[in-house]
C-alpha cells in the first residue's frame, strides 16, 4: 500500500464519521445516516472521475466500502453520537477538515498522475475535497460549508497549487505530503477558531445567508 | 430485440407521455412541450452514461427520439390532454411509475453488465430512472417528485439490489425482470394512493416544502 | 490555426471578458474577478467535455489560459471597468453576445465531428455556449441569463440545427460559418434591445423572476 491509498483511507474515514455526525444531528434513521455517511465519503471521488470521464473507482473497487462500513460501525460502538451537544460539534469540524486535508491532495495527485496543467490540478484537488462535503450538506438541507467562510475552498485549491509545483520538482512523497496534509489541517482549523476569510467574496456570502 | 431493449421503450413511452401532460398542465407551448416530453425521456439515461463516462446512447442512436415522437403523436392523436383535470393527474402518476419501475431496471442492467459493485449497480438504477422526472419537474419549476414522499427513489434503489442480486446467482432473465417491473410499478402506486413512506427522511422533506 | 481555433479563441476572450465586468460590478478583489473570468471561458467547455466522457481540453492545452489572462490583463490595461454603468452594461451584453454565436458554433462542431445525431449536435451547441454564463452568473449569484428572455438559449439551439443542416450537406465552412456567427450575434443583439421572447415559456419565467 504506497501513501496515496494509505491517505485516501484516512479522507474515507473521516468524511464518513463527518456524515455519520451530521447525519444524528438531524435526527435521521439508520438508513439515512448510513446514505448521508456514504455519500459524504465517495461524493467528491465520483465527481472527479465523471469528470475526467473515468469510470467511478468505488463502483468497481470494494476498498473504499469496506472502510466506510468499518468507520460507522466503530463511530456507533464508541458511541459518538452520545456526547455532548458542543463536543460533537468540534468532532464533526474536525473530521470535515482531515477529510479535506486528505482529498484534496489525493484528488491533486490523480490530476498529476494524468499529466494535467495546473488548473486541471487544482480543478481536481477542488472537486475531490469540497465535493463530498457539499453532497452532504444538501442531503440534510444545511447550506453546504464551502458557501460559508473560513477558508474552506482555498485550502483545496492551495493544496492542488502545491502539489502540481512540487510535481515539477519531483518534490512529491511521502514527506512532502505529510508536511502538506498536517498544514491544511492546521490552516483550517486556525481559520475556523478564528474566522478567517478571503476579502474578496464577502458581499456574495452575505446574499446567500440572506 | 431483447428483453432489455423491450423495456427501455416502455419506459421511454412512458416518461416521453409523462412530459406531454406536465407540458399541457403548465400551458406551455408545443415547442415547450416537446422539450420536457424529449428530455422527461432522455434526461436519466444521459446523466447515467455521463457517469460512467460513455458517449450518451441517445446522441448517436435514433431509435429513443423515434419513439418519443411516435408516443408524442399518439397522445395528441387520442387528444390525451383533453380528459378532465383529475384523470389527467392519474394518467400522470401512471405513466411516471411505469418509466421509474422500466427506467430503474435498465439502469440496473448497464451496471450489471459493466461488472459494477452493489453501490454502483444501485447508483446506475437510481439516476437512471429518477433523473429524468427530476429534469422534467425542474424544467417546468415544480418541487422534483424525488423531494416528495411515497417511496419513489426507494423503489429505484430497491429494484437496483434485486438486480444485483439476481445477477450474482444468474437469475436475471425476461421472466424475473417481468415481476421486479410489476412489483415495482404495484408498489409505488400503492405507496402513492396510501401516502406510505420511509420514516428517516421526514424532518428534511418538511423544510423542503416549507 | 484552422477557422475553428480562431472562432474558439474569439468566445473564449469574450466569455472572459463578461466575468471581469460582472466580477467588478460585484466589486470582487482581483483573485475573485479572475476566478470567475476563468470559469465563465472554460465552464460551457468543460460542460461539454464531460458529456461526451473526453478528458477537459482545458486540463491538457494552456492556450485557453493564456487567451484569458491575456484578455484579462488587456481589460485592465484598457481600464474596461473604469466606464460609465451605462457602458458597462452595454460592454457585457455585447461581450456576452459574442461568447454565445461563437461557442455554439464550436460545441456544435465538436458534436458533428463525433458524428452525433441532430440532438445530439444541438444539446452540445446549447451546453458549451450557455454552460459558461450559468456558471458565471451563479459565482456572483445572480440569475442566471439563460433564464431570462431575448432568446437566449434558443439562439443556441438555432446554431446547433444549422451546423447539423450544414454538415449533412458538406456546406460547412468558414464563409457558412461566419455567416452563422453574424446572424447569432445580430439576433441576439436585436432580442435584447427589442425584448423578442419565444410564447411558450412565459410562464414559468414570471414563477421564476417571483
Amino acid at each position: 500500500m504506497n501513501y496515496s491509498d494509505y491517505i485516501h483511507i484516512i479522507g474515507t474515514v473521516a468524511f464518513a464519521v463527518s456524515g455519520y455526525l451530521v447525519g444524528f444531528r438531524k435526527q435521521l434513521d439508520v438508513l439515512g445516516v448510513v446514505i448521508v455517511a456514504l455519500l459524504s465519503a465517495v461524493g467528491g471521488g465520483m465527481i472527479r472521475d465523471v469528470i475526467i470521464g473515468r469510470l467511478p473507482l468505488v463502483f468497481t473497487n470494494h476498498q473504499a466500502l469496506v472502510v466506510i462500513f468499518l468507520s460507522l460501525f466503530a463511530a456507533w460502538a464508541l458511541r459518538l453520537q452520545r456526547r455532548r451537544r458542543k463536543e460533537l460539534h468540534a468532532a464533526f469540524i474536525l473530521a470535515d477538515a482531515i477529510g479535506l486535508a486528505a482529498f484534496s491532495l489525493t484528488g491533486a495527485q490523480v490530476g498529476v498522475s494524468l499529466d494535467l496543467n495546473i488548473f486541471g490540478v487544482v480543478t481536481l484537488a477542488f472537486v475531490t475535497s469540497v465535493g463530498g462535503g457539499i453532497v452532504r450538506d444538501m442531503l440534510v438541507n444545511e447550506v453546504p460549508v464551502i458557501l460559508r467562510r473560513d477558508l474552506y475552498g482555498s485550502i483545496a485549491v492551495l493544496n492542488g497549487l502545491a502539489v502540481y509545483v512540487l510535481a515539477q520538482w519531483h518534490w512529491l512523497n511521502a514527506f512532502t505530503l505529510n508536511i502538506l496534509f498536517l498544514s491544511a489541517l492546521l490552516l483550517r482549523l486556525m481559520a475556523f477558531r478564528w474566522q478567517w476569510e478571503l476579502p474578496g467574496f464577502q458581499q456574495q456570502d452575505n446574499d446567500q445567508a440572506a
